[in-house]
């Protein structure tokens, strides 16, 4: 490509309003354009590798097995409802009606779409087990859409849909995609992790999340030192206290804190321990007789709000009661809550069960009691597992602690069940001509958001540094003065030509630019190896090459060239 | 691939309400599925077909030297107030709001996003002229969706924009634009023809639409037999006459003619020559001081609408007048109206001009005027060509007579000039630094439609019969009751692998079924060769080839067929 004829857009300035890297380099290389909140236009450099991305993600799905299709991107309101999503859906869920008044979507996910498609079309056993995916555009009218294609509202997804009778295809089926998904970030070449993960609005049992891994990912992820298990935050096992409760060794006393409203003011001003104090938080129950919930986790300790929204009398997703409902219910405010006298239902972390002598709020604003027993002083609520776990400490399987990672979720697998083949009713005959409803897996991988991953992931101070396989252009052709030397322009064409010839993707730098803002140009794009071509150079008969990773620079003959760049790039 | 694992969801029975034969085959052949009225999925072959059409449309736009980006469908709603179109585009531009209540529309094409892009990154004459292309899925809220893909609300198209300041320029574009789809269609192997097209609510200049022959296609095309000219029949010049009017030689008459409603009764009842009498048809005038306006066309001759709709003074789009609002103005019925004691405004029809000695309705109900001669009679009105063409008659290079086709539109090319570039101030800085609005042409290709289009001419009454370059698969393998034969079964397989190694797509139908169902599968679905493997074929040594076009089958010797296969596909 020649960049006197094509649209690069390269910006020196950080754009305002753009507020992760990716976001700012995606615009700044010329990669996108925002047309309104949440909606981008992809220019030429960013469309190609999307569609590196996609291509990529395209094979390992066939590799894997799966049948490509292509649904509709506006649904029909009536499959929501049946699947009982029309109600449960928030307003991420866009709708709106057409000319005749008809309920439509714009379709955030395909799970009513194919369950309806495959209820219609597959009638026997002997046409399962069957995978079928698609690479599609979708709509999620984002609250708040931000960091540009990582959060935007129209984005580009494959999502596949496994459908199957019996558990041990659905496992099989499941393990390919998880193997498909790591060739994927492999291929790609970014560092990735899957995790355990939850199965959220979505429904079903099992479920993997696959991370590119960046320090600016919104997730935590919490994997084991000494084996493979790796969960999402909200998913992590903490592990049971493995020392019983001790015995009372204090009276418990009522003392009086006014100025204590936070755990860390309490420990300070009374030289309590921290893990000798449990927090109270309030949330809403999903029953009128119990309007609200109080869950008690130890004081170093921080809820987990995924766990927290499975206990049972929780309204999900959770919600946290206001300070005004707290005070009409218990008559203190949210900085002096304990379990003595509290008139509700109360539920407490594993950690918690096994304190003793412990301080906690009065439920009377500026006082605590301190030196609480469980059962001398109050009843001992049930226990769940409702914390974040920590790092350091031992995983579940036993084999290791606890460390920390952030990633970005760019693919998340799921074994579904029942959930919607049910709804449904997507049922087919099996050997014995009996109607059985469908098991079913489904796949997702953000081919959009992975662009903006690789860019968290793979970037310096002077902009992106592309992995070779998704690289708009492997190869960058810098020459020098070209408009001044004939010399230069006649050996640069040759070099564009040969490379071309040889099925190399090359950006060919023909504009009357400085070189300084040429080689600006070409870091801040990211192509991966750049050739300078200047006067100096074929004085000496080499090349100058540089590898924007390593930014290690080398003489390359110009007869050998070509097939040194063949073998640099990957 | 495998039919076991594959979904080929073939049936035997014409749908009910798919009217044309596309839309039937495509439904038979497990290409598309119904999810609503205009909403169609693609099934895994109907798929397959839909990208290689995509590949050869984005290979021609590459080497025309168009550069492709990526535009949200969901488009801001804003930009069509700006462009104009917000008021004028009817209830086919799917309108919703966001959750902000910010007004957006599902984009049934990209005029406004493009220009706004363009304006925000060109600045520059140095980065013209540019062409921008997208592949991206279209939404239009159809009030009658029909005939499958062919006019669906959700659709494929490319649609490409490109961007001047001269016209020399533009003209190069268009002319680059018309060859590429020219050799698109050529190399997809369907029999086209680009014909002079009406721009209609585009806006513009200069245009042609492409169309795939087919009889059952929705538009006449009048051509040639002489040249190259060719013409939508909306857009088809009509010759002017080449006789003067000739003289009076009768007198006005005013004649009974109570059973006379309509030209060919007229003629039939008074001996006329429909040559010879004229019709007048009433239509909506665009002022209120003028609401209606009279169009008289010979009793032979049809109104071309689109022709007529230009007129000055007659309202945009054309709009038939009721016949009450004819009575209340005229006090006579539709079938009783001449040019005679009319009160508003006529136009003619350049053939009624040179009439002499004709008949037309009186303006009163049950009477027409015999031997009316202009200016003795009435003033002769404004003539304009509004009349369709008729096979014979000479077409307006004077180098041939009308013949027509029918036609399926599945490419449309616009010279814009500066309808949208001005209304939304798209302007670059010329080579003296003065600001200058920016010329536009649009080219658009129906990506799923072509789809249905080829079937409409490639087909029999067994099924479809892929052009080679766009069969779902290129080869089928029929292995004649391969269950029972390890010896089929071998050769099948090993046939199967020796094609795929070839990089020949082949569809092998390894199921537990009939050669019969076999048989019209294969055909049904359109594999253009097929190789029938038996008992007796490998006894004798040799493969049963057979042609899907020409129905031609040939024995083809077993360690010939790789090559015979490459040499046979296209």
């Amino acid at each position: 490509m020649r960049i006197s004829q094509y649209l690069l857009s390269t910006q020196k300035e950080t754009p305002a309003n753009a507020e992760v890297i990716s976001h700012q380099l995606m615009l700044r290389a010329g990669m996108i354009r925002r047309n309104a909140a949440g909606l981008y236009s992809w220019l030429p450099s960013g469309l190609r590798v999307l569609r590196k991305v996609e291509a990529i993600v395209r094979e390992e799905m066939e590799k894997a097995g799966a049948v490509e299709i292509l649904m509709p991107m506006v649904q029909p309101g009536d499959l929501w409802v049946e699947s009982g999503r029309w109600d449960k859906f928030g307003p991420e869920l866009l709708r709106f009606v057409d000319r005749n008044n008809r309920d439509f979507v714009l379709g955030p996910t395909h799970e009513e779409v194919i369950t309806d498609l495959v209820r219609k079309e597959i009638s026997s056993y002997k046409q399962l087990p069957l995978t079928l995916y698609q690479i599609q555009t979708k709509f999620r009218d984002e609250v708040r859409p931000r960091f540009g294609v990582m959060r935007a509202r129209e984005f580009l997804m494959k999502d596949g849909y496994s459908f199957h009778l019996d558990q041990q295809t659905m496992d099989d089926t499941y393990q390919a995609m998880f193997q498909a998904y790591s060739n994927i970030l492999a291929r790609l070449g970014l560092e990735f992790r899957p995790v355990l993960a939850d199965t959220g609005s979505i429904g079903g049992s099992m479920s993997h999340e696959f991370h590119v891994l960046a320090q600016s990912g919104e997730d935590l992820l919490a994997y084991s030192t000494g084996s493979d298990y790796a969960a999402n935050i909200e998913k992590a096992e903490a592990p049971l206290p493995t020392t019983e409760r001790a015995a009372a060794t204090q009276e418990l006393s009522l003392v009086d804190t006014p100025n204590a409203k936070t755990i860390e003011e309490l420990v300070e001003q009374f030289g309590l321990a921290i893990e000798k104090t449990v927090k109270t938080l309030i949330v809403r129950g999903d029953t009128e007789e119990a309007p609200l919930v109080a869950l008690m986790v130890r004081g170093d300790h921080e809820l987990n709000e995924t766990k927290a929204d499975k206990i049972p009398g929780v309204l999900s997703p959770l919600e946290f009661a206001t300070e005004e409902e707290i005070r009409a219910a218990i008559g203190a405010g949210p900085g002096s809550l304990g379990p003595i006298g509290l008139n509700m239902q109360v539920y407490v972390d594993h950690a918690v069960a096994v304190m003793s002598d412990f301080g906690a709020g009065a439920n009377q604003d500026g006082k605590h009691h301190f030196g609480i027993n469980w059962e001398r002083d109050v009843a001992l609520p049930q226990a769940f597992d409702i914390r974040n776990v920590i790092e350091g400490e031992a995983t579940p399987d036993g084999k290791g602690t606890y460390a920390f990672a952030r990633g970005i979720e760019v693919g998340h697998i799921f074994q579904l069940g029942t959930r919607y083949s049910e709804a449904m009713n997507a049922t087919v005959l099996d050997e014995n001509g009996k109607a059985q409803t469908l098991l079913m897996g489904c796949y997702g991988v953000g081919v959009s958001r992975i662009v903006a991953a690789a860019i968290e992931q793979n970037h310096d101070d002077r902009g992106i540094i592309w992995p070779d396989a998704i690289a708009p252009f492997k190869v960058g052709i810098l020459p020098m003065n070209m408009h001044k030397s004939h010399r230069v322009t006649d050996i640069a064409e040759k070099l564009y030509q040969d490379l071309n010839d040889a099925g190399i993707e090359v950006m060919f730098d023909d504009r009357k630019e400085r070189p300084g803002v040429m080689f600006a140009d070409m870091e801040l794009v990211g192509i991966p190896h750049t050739i300078v071509i200047g006067d100096r150079n074929i004085d000496s008969g080499v090349f100058e090459y540089k590898n924007r990773r390593t930014g290690e620079k080398q003489d390359v003959p110009m007869d050998q060239i070509v097939e040194f760049i063949k073998n640099a790039v990957c």
